[in-house]
């Protein structure tokens, strides 16, 4: 059964699922940065994926990735995956700006992260709200 | 026309080519790290890529993904476009061991690429093409 990694948990804010992926925000201010984890148990790279899930991950990444535009109007989008620390297969989306705390460095491992207050979060959902709308089952 | 950013030609070695890509070998010798570059001029996201490339690109992501684990039998591979600074589209591939110089921070940013020898060239290259075979139209 799927069960998300307790780091994953720890870190990150479930937003909602497409259909084979969880969406999470990492809960860090710093940068609107999303994670898909695809449900699949024991999962860990993406090639190792069946045919069906990979193409249906590409579908989810791009699909986040306009709403990731469309909400936050980066300069620049970085995605990743790493599974160094987790090994569970996660999919890092990382909306950039050139005057963010990290820029042109990538943000991993870099510094701390400021958890999200309320009224700040609920801007963030709101934006990728207007983004994503019912392309993603919310569970808010 | 398409065109290899000069950056990427200056740091890498050009491996050959798949339909969609480029595959690129990076000059530093501290990680066997591929790059795949969709030869689409201008092409900076991966969503942005007509749907046939994205798909064409994920499978050479996910065929180079499986022979790096064949070719260098790594505990982890790390997956990523960035792109801060070097605009024109590329997906790293790089091959992560539990004892190699930057495990487990991602290796983007970390001290200074070690130049290959023609012996060990000679070596990865070897490996790569037993890997990949004629699954790549190769430029040796």
């Amino acid at each position: 059964m799927f069960e998300l990694h307790p780091r994953l948990r720890q870190d990150c804010i479930v937003l909602g699922r497409f259909s084979l992926c969880r969406l999470l925000l990492m809960n860090d201010t710093r940068y609107p940065w999303c994670i898909l984890v695809p449900e699949r148990e024991d999962a860990t790279e993406i090639y190792r994926l069946e045919d069906n899930d990979q193409t249906q991950l590409l579908k989810e990444s791009s699909r986040l990735a306009r709403a990731m535009y469309d909400a936050f109007h980066p300069d620049k989008l970085n995605i990743a995956a790493i599974g160094n620390l987790i090994p569970q297969l996660h999919v890092h989306h990382v909306a950039r700006f050139k005057d963010d705390a990290a820029w042109p460095a990538p943000v991993w491992g870099l510094g701390t992260a400021i958890p999200y207050q309320a009224a700040r979060l609920a801007a963030v959902h709101e934006n990728l709200y207007s983004a994503l709308g019912e392309d993603l089952c919310w569970m808010r």
